[in-house]
């Protein structure tokens, strides 16, 4: 790997291109791009937009500085002083052919030459170039910028040190390169693509089911959990204790029933269950299934959280659900209101064992949501063009907390006038016990000028309803305090 | 739906038994289970204990209270009062018939009783049934107690109102109904299942791929995908503004490759390929593409970002990048001292607009670990079971941050000696606009005993150092503050 360079030649645009172009740039690359195609510069700046919004959103550090963007007239322009070219022509292996000669006329013998072709093997890529060696298929997922997986396919023809330098600049640039060992149509991931495609034309053709109908059937089940654990992982866990040689030795005589269109199966004998169940062992047998099932579900929590921010696929049943379970407001009296009552989840909690820290301020900022909520600054007010924004946080950590606790938390207005709307918070144990306080300085903004101003009449009431109702509750301990002041 | 009974009768324990049985109690629901097996009452109990750490934890808003949980002696005594009846018991069809034909002997007219089966059909399981009507078959996908899928078939005998309620009721449990319109073999997930399955038996059987490089192919990739989009909608991105229509039907010689075992394709006729785009349009023609592009990747990104919590699968990719390009510790001199720069994800951003209050802890606490490290309590120390938590925050917001501006977190030590620490934060743009600062009072604790304590001799030193070369600093604006006091 040619570290000092750091010079990608993306060969051919548009999209899978362009997806390249960026993974290189945003880890550091200069990237210098041929593509006969007068829209490529449109193209993928496009794609590059997506991609720096979203890539650097995955780390919690920045990435390199960007490297520089270069759009050049010819392939052997392009390839000049390039440790990587990636060839992403159309999927013509005339074109292919052409274009790899070109390439591998002009690299040095160090480049690495790689295609993003799904349709054609190494070997095929390579007939009659002179410097076959160079070549192999690193075959990406759009999008490119985001989507680990690159299938790394060299033929026999490839030389050993190329692939393993691809190997090792893919991961350099937050790839998960898989080696394909044995070059085959299709490679390994798109077979499986290939497989659900044809089976799904055929429920479609017959009228079984409609295209939502099957993404439906794909992304609020198995999709979610094949994006953490796969096929033979999902089977392992299913098996239990019984173990996955019991388990898939039962799968012999589904194989003969008409449960897909692909009827041509191999026999599940004695031998090929005993190669599941030793590779099945090499890949899991380090964890019990009892850990196993725990990851999964902390790892189904974790996506399916994560999709609910976007209001989305499993996101969207949850929002959806848990609108038919929400309590109803608290009634307004002399004492603390009840804000809001939830489980800790896994995914809140930090090396230390306990909630992380961040996740008090989330906790009463939940609880502060519903006191808007009742005050009537929802999602209709903020929609009309006004809110309530955090100003000032305080919070004192009293006790730990820990996954599956369940808390309760419960607010008191300190000052409720005007633009200002003051609330101490106290989390707590649904025993009583004390976990950590709160208190949350608000100001009332107009959200179009981003400055601050006074609610509506309506939301004004409400507020100093509650004010008034709590104003002869004392002062909580802690309200008012400055961090490291003596208690 | 007989509101006013909520009480499940689950026939069959097992994981897939167990599941109904924790989705419908973990919901408010009673419980009624009746299974032969001896080890019934333990292997409910399990994926129950799985279930009560993990359901919940979808929420923010706890749960209804927690429904009774019975075993009963016999099938009759478990439908008692029974809205829903869930037969799970093993795939044979001479026992499932004689079960469903005790179920509906004792289940009141009303009562749905579904069937867990995948293969079989709910004509083959009515046959013979003098109350054909009120069966029909609800498949759950593993774990039944998270995962929202679930396929609703019914056969032309059952009745239409149990069909009806039957969704209505998986709804109100949180599960996302798909209702299958015309009975098949296997449903339709499970379909996609055994074609993905066969496929793989080939790649080993021909020493392609093992099961794990299979199950990486899955999760680095497509998982991902299929978690929140499904094939169509996948397909329709990755067309582009070209659309549907065209994109599918390049796909016609495809299908005569051997890219797959599954060689019994239908044609790609103009009919199926309109049928294709039209459905895909009532899908999704509601979005642009770009928009799509930007959901799906806000989508990907959260979702990896919830890996990353469990450094699994794409987590995992991700953490090992980050190791690799973490900038080095900020050298120690008399000014603030750089812990952090990174970028705002969409994830942190909220109704308002902007970050939401919560992530200005989670960016400084980020910036606080980086501080740890730099003294010694790094993960070795913890491991070793010493520890600081944070005892005491205090934010001051000054200006917005929006998704995708990259800020800097700045510390300085206003005090560090025996077991405290205390940090004062600034968050910056790269501009130098001040976002907010925080001020954060650490102590060191024993993690064993969970209680205040000193610092190693080495950590210690290293405090005394950063809070040496910082003692000459001023003290920064607002540290020390109280909510609500003047500036």
């Amino acid at each position: 790997m040619s570290q000092a360079k750091k010079i990608a030649a993306i060969i051919g645009g548009g999209v899978i291109g362009g997806g390249w172009a960026a993974r290189f740039l945003l880890n550091g690359w200069d990237v210098q791009v041929a593509d006969p195609d007068p829209q490529a510069e449109r193209k993928i700046s496009e794609v590059l937009a997506n991609a720096r919004r979203s890539l650097p959103a995955l780390y919690d550090v920045a990435l390199p500085a960007e490297g520089r963007l270069s759009f050049v007239g010819s392939i052997a322009e392009a390839v000049q002083g390039a440790a990587w070219v990636q060839e992403s022509v159309p999927e013509r292996l005339d074109i292919k052919h052409k274009v790899l000669a070109d390439i591998t006329a002009a690299a040095e013998p160090g480049t690495i030459v790689a295609s993003s072709t799904s349709g054609f093997k190494p070997s095929e890529l390579q007939e009659g170039n002179a410097k076959a060696g160079q070549i192999l298929v690193c075959h990406p997922f759009n999008p490119v910028y985001l989507l680990p997986l690159i299938e790394v396919v060299p033929s026999p023809a490839t030389r050993t040190d190329i692939a393993e330098a691809a190997s090792s600049i893919l991961t350099s640039v937050g790839m998960k390169p898989l080696l394909v060992r044995k070059e085959i149509d299709a490679h390994i991931a798109d077979r499986f693509l290939e497989a659900v495609w044809r089976e799904g034309l055929w429920l479609i053709k017959d009228g079984i089911a409609t295209t939502e109908e099957i993404d439906d059937a794909i992304i609020y089940g198995f999709g979610l959990r094949w994006a953490q654990m796969g096929l033979f992982d999902t089977y392992r866990v299913a098996g239990g204790e019984a173990g996955m040689r019991h388990f898939i030795s039962q799968f012999g005589p589904a194989l003969a029933w008409p449960w897909t269109k692909l009827m041509d199966v191999p026999d599940l004998t004695d031998e090929l269950i005993d190669t599941i169940a030793s590779q099945s062992d090499a890949q899991s047998a380090h964890m019990s299934i009892r850990e196993m099932e725990r990851i999964r579900d902390d790892n189904l929590v974790g996506m399916m959280r994560a999709l609910r921010k976007n209001n989305w696929a499993a996101g969207q049943v949850i929002a959806a659900h848990e609108a038919t379970i929400k309590p109803d407001f608290p009634t307004i009296k002399a004492e603390p209101l009840v804000l809001a009552r939830r489980q800790i989840p896994q995914s809140w909690t930090d090396y230390n064992g306990h909630m992380n820290e961040a996740h008090y301020l989330e906790l009463y900022s939940v609880g502060g949501d519903n006191l808007l909520q009742m005050i009537g600054s929802d999602e209709a007010y903020v929609a009309a063009g006004k809110s309530y924004f955090s100003v000032e946080n305080h919070i004192i950590h009293a006790a730990e907390t820990k996954q599956g606790d369940t808390v309760v938390i419960k607010g008191q207005v300190l000052e409720g006038q005007g633009k200002k709307l003051r609330v101490f918070y106290w989390i707590e144990l649904e025993d009583g016990t004390l976990c950590a306080t709160g208190e949350q300085m608000l100001i009332h903004v107009d959200l179009n000028t981003r400055r601050a101003c006074n609610p509506d009449p309506e939301v004004m009431s409400n507020v100093r309803a509650i004010a008034e109702a709590h104003a002869g509750l004392p002062l909580p301990d802690g309200a008012g305090r400055g961090v490291g002041t003596k208690r």
